[in-house]
């Protein structure tokens, strides 16, 4: 250790004296991850997880009933009296009851999350557009199919009637990137449309969309639902909680149909549809000899620039010549399930591994953009050698120990150069050895909701109806969609694990993206070999025959717009109701930390999905607001939100409503097998 | 009393039995008010000033260093050491700094409350265009003049090119509703519009927009510059405040010089732009034998129709069926400004009235739309006769004792009689005599940045040069612009009161909006009379000669657009610099509340305004943003924030700031007046 460094954990040390400090193994479930925090905590290095015994949540922020929309507040009401029947008189000084500011606090988190997938959104709708139009060399058109696929849903012709040589009229493919010019421009409108619908709804099943256009819930614009959010949420507007879950409704539908699945769609077409692919995951990845880059946060455009970047003979050969064997990219977080997805790049672990990929020394450098980056990064990258580079103008961090190598989409190439020359120039400078843990997993990822279609139903004609059936044979009990982030008050991955085994073990398929998907992938479980050893005999079975993992990683978390296709898919495939709240299915979040989880959440319920999110949630001080998200949207649209902190009672409340949905569908009696022809198909498939 | 009143005024006194009362005398300045409370007290009835003794606000949440932004938290950071040296190791869980946490919170207020105008804007936009289309029969084009001078700002000709009779070209003037339609279309478009930048930013002084330009701060769209906000907001993304505040300034300029600025132009483009009228002010406006409605809100697209159902002959004779002499539609909050300025009508009081309004037994309907309405307003009608009525989808309140009406602009003259019916309906209904106090003052209010122009120049050439005139030659020291709320933790009107009171007599003119403009005219500084009252000498002689009150009431807080394009007039007018940051002016908000205010504070500071604002700001916690708010934006924008309760300092502070400009301009000594001729001003023209 160096002088420097020497002084600088003696002052830690200094500061740190009073915080206590988190016990390792009561911190995470994960090896490499208690390895690290046990070595930060040698360092002196002080991480989330020390900072999260040290302070205490809000207890009534806790509950939702904390208002700070006006400055006559913040206005804390008590908690509510437990067992003691009557009115509840609680107000805040303008008279806001609890319901109200709990939906007031709940709507704005919609209203966050929503922004940030539909700012992501934008931005890959803006650079598809520039590479549609040839304005960039960095990006193009890498699947035509998928673009052809999606190019009637915004009413885009892919075909030109022409004269044929003899006056007869000719079908003839249009130009793919005419065709993507007007994707984009139609795409892009999305955000600012003042009426109308977002393209998007119709892809819901039919039952759906019609219910949505009956409920007045159909998004008239991205941009327009989350801004009437804020301003129903300012003080003295709405103040009728059933008023304001509708505009999150909207606000969220704008989300999940709208931003987060055309930023899905349209990376597919630049970065090509994930299909299934080798993976490695965990601090395990990183080497000691080369040079390790981070990449951390969630937008691909840069991401996948930095790919390209790092594999560049040139950069091989810088590394080289500053005593590296060669470059490692690892993804973190987000920008990880997307680089993985496409690429096979190995990801380096989730959310809550932010910090500790820096405490073991090896990284050179952790390039950030937006979303979940922990600005506690830069502490503790100023005790190792480790540069912090941010790269969006939406997200600096505040801090002498970052560096900002501004991306710009037109220059896409060129910047990540510049940002792989600055890691590797940064190599030299390590504090001595690093230390890796040796966890690393391998897992199989990258299962689009095309690619499970592909995977399912063969390569004569791709489908779900194999999955259909064997939901109703019932050797799949059901669909579990686990998803969502790490949280510091929930012990790392722990939850996420137990969720998923429990359905596994029930014989419920899951799908996952996120930071849930990395925690899988780091217990194996996203392994084919996984399923007869977590698997009840049904799921396992299938598992084995078709050589899937039980739990299907679908990609980051803006690509929870591909669970709500997959699940129109597995409606139009038939046999299972007509909408999504017909299907034994349902979602969960059990580590929930961020506000795009609310967003995500929301538009789950209002699709039909009963959710169910651990940790907690902000809304138990207010027990009629509780109520209507728990119990009466299911009236409203077949699907509610759920809290449990246990993760076992989270994963069997679950089962609990897959098995009401496998009862009301009649696939709680044994049945004799009906083996459907193309025109029950046909049949099923109209009705959806 | 009747028994069931008996009953719930017991069931309210059993609630209240452990709830602190205020002292009527120590809540407010106003008689009126603290006649009515006493009375509500009487009544056992429960307001915002018992509550606002009863309940403190939160600590930590008041200096802006509480962040409920993740479900890690909510993080409540300890109060920042006074006096000790040395570094500030605050930190949430994800180590956000005090810094990081209050710029969020502040930007997030800055984001509802811009969403607030924007939404305002937007809804008066799409009325107008209805209106320009014909689609409707309710409303028109009122002012031509206005829109004729607006088009051009919209890049919209209101002349065409024709030819003439024998072949040569003559320029005519365009369908007036053609103009309409296209100011419209390109008016609304601005809240979707995603890249660019808004029309209204060059109607700033040319270095103004100049500036903004360097600094990459001018607004793309209304909508999107919100989002972002919401977005940057998010855990992990923005966090350096610096660049968090840059992102607050697109959205504030968006919001002052885009959306407010739309719905002032177009408002009295529709309903007329505000002159000088006089009217009345405070609860006495109230009759004892008259159908007494209160339209209390924002938006005058439905106030303007209640106005014309409320003197409809049919109206009329419909209450005299029921047994009263008449109708009286009494103004209330900003809604009651808008109605006053253009029609004279009286205002029953500021934001802190709502609720005794209701307590005077005399409201037989009080009809609300957006913004600022207490929640509490349902319970207190409760306990009286009044019906509250709801008329706008984006602003429900959950009670069983509110009706909801909602309001359909293409059917606008129909619903507003339905609710004056349902008024005149309950009239009744009243609980034996009403006590209204006779309280009530004359007024003199409409100065619209027009009205001023024409009252100092005269009918011969409309100029703020005599305004500057008197600037120069010190018999006006400087403007103060005092707007903003009313606060239940701020004796009600007071601050306002001493700080323009002090203002006054230091000889500086006052531009008023608001609960502000309220305040001043209950307290009869909106007379023409009150100027040798209150002003300095040299302010009182400008007044008395040009006939003026030394408070100009210039509307509702979205017309607070008014006060930036009279301060660019002024600007033109030249002699006092080439920008707004050279005029030596100031802002104020003593009791600001509502986050609109933040918005409002915040586009006046980036416009070059110091602007100090009471009550308290969330920034406290957090002191190099803190420093970054109230003297490093002088550094960049030439305004800055500041904080000051005491409203004596608050104005004396303000007049410094007056002074220091006039020493920058040379206005300090003794100077010769010179007489412009004008060459001299048309050069002074051509460099504003």
């Amino acid at each position: 250790m160096s002088d420097q460094i020497k002084a600088k954990v003696a002052a830690a040390a200094e500061e740190s004296a009073s915080t206590k400090k988190a016990d390792p193994k009561a911190s995470s479930v994960d090896i490499a991850t208690i390895q690290m925090l046990a070595k930060a905590q040698r360092d002196n290095v002080e991480t989330i997880f020390d900072r999260a015994v040290s302070m205490k949540p809000c207890n009534i922020g806790e509950q939702g009933t904390c208002c700070k929309i006006c400055s006559q507040g913040p206005c804390r009401l008590p908690l509510p009296k437990k067992g003691i029947e009557g009115k509840d008189t609680r107000k805040g000084l303008c008279g806001a009851t609890p319901e109200t500011i709990a939906a007031r606090n709940f709507a704005r988190m919609v209203a966050a999350g929503a922004a940030a997938h539909s700012d992501h959104g934008r931005g890959v709708a803006e650079v598809f557009l520039t590479a549609a139009r040839k304005g960039t060399h960095d990006y193009g058109i890498k699947d035509e199919q998928k673009l052809l696929e999606i190019a009637p849903d915004f009413e885009v012709p892919t075909t030109v009637i022409v004269d044929g040589p003899n006056g007869e009229k000719i079908e003839q493919m249009r130009d793919i990137y005419d065709i993507a010019e007007e994707v984009g421009v139609k795409a892009l409108g999305q955000w600012g449309q003042q009426d109308g619908e977002i393209y998007n709804a119709k892809r819901a099943p039919k039952a759906r969309y019609e219910l949505w256009r009956k409920l007045d819930v159909v998004p008239r614009g991205i941009d327009r639902e989350i801004v009437e959010i804020m301003h129903r949420t300012h003080m003295g507007v709405d103040q009728d909680y059933h008023n304001i879950v509708k505009q999150c409704t909207r606000a969220a539908i704008g989300d999940g149909w709208g931003g987060s699945m055309i930023a899905t769609d349209l990376q597919d077409i630049m970065f090509g549809t994930p299909y299934p692919t080798q993976g490695e995951i965990n601090l395990g990845v990183l080497k000691q000899d080369h040079v390790n880059i981070i990449v951390h946060g969630h937008e691909p455009l840069l991401s996948e620039m930095i790919v390209v970047a790092s594999q560049l003979p040139d950069m091989v050969d810088y590394a080289k010549s500053k005593g590296a064997h060669g470059i490692v990219l690892a993804g973190m977080c987000c920008t990880a399930n997307e680089i993985l997805c496409r690429h096979g790049l190995p990801i380096a672990g989730n959310y809550l591994q932010q910090e500790l990929a820096i405490v073991t020394g090896a990284v050179d450098a952790m390039v950030v953009d937006v979303q979940c980056i922990m600005e506690n990064i830069a502490n503790v990258a100023d005790c190792y050698h480790t540069k912090i580079i941010t790269t969006n103008p939406r997200a600096m961090i505040e801090s002498g120990h970052t560096t900002h190598i501004e991306f710009d989409e037109h220059n896409a190439l060129e910047d990540a150069k510049k940002i792989v020359k600055t890691a590797i120039d940064n190599f030299p400078n390590r504090h001595g050895e690093a230390m890796i843990p040796s966890a690393k997993e391998k897992m199989v990822v990258g299962f689009s909701y095309e690619a499970i279609n592909y995977h399912l139903g063969g390569t004569f004609r791709g489908s779900y109806w194999p999955l259909n059936d064997n939901i109703i044979n019932g050797r799949i009990r059901g669909i579990g969609g686990v998803v969502g982030c790490n949280n510091a008050r929930s012990m790392h991955d722990s939850a996420h694990l137990t969720v998923v085994k429990e359905l596994l073990k029930n014989d419920v398929i899951v799908l996952t993206t996120g930071c849930n998907a990395m925690a899988c992938g780091k217990a194996g479980l996203l392994s084919p070999e996984s399923a007869k050893v977590f698997c009840g005999p049904g799921l396992a079975e299938v598992c084995e025959t078709v050589g899937i993992p039980p739990v299907l990683h679908m990609g980051s978390c803006v690509d929870n717009s591909r669970i709500l296709m997959a699940a129109t898919q597995v409606v139009k495939a038939g046999g299972l109701g007509k909408d999504i709240s017909d299907l034994p299915a349902a979602g969960s979040a059990p580590e929930w930390m961020s506000e795009k989880a609310i967003s995500i959440g929301h538009y789950f319920v209002v699709s039909g999905v009963y959710t169910v999110f651990g940790v907690g949630l902000p809304v138990t001080g207010a027990p009629r607001f509780q109520k209507h998200l728990f119990e009466e949207l299911e009236g409203i649209y077949g699907g509610m939100w759920d809290m449990i902190v246990d993760p076992y009672e989270h994963a069997q409340a679950m089962i609990r409503h897959i098995d009401k949905k496998r009862a009301a569908l009649g696939l709680d009696k044994k049945k004799e097998r009906v083996l459907m022809d193309m025109a029950d198909r046909r049949q099923l498939e109209e009705v959806a």
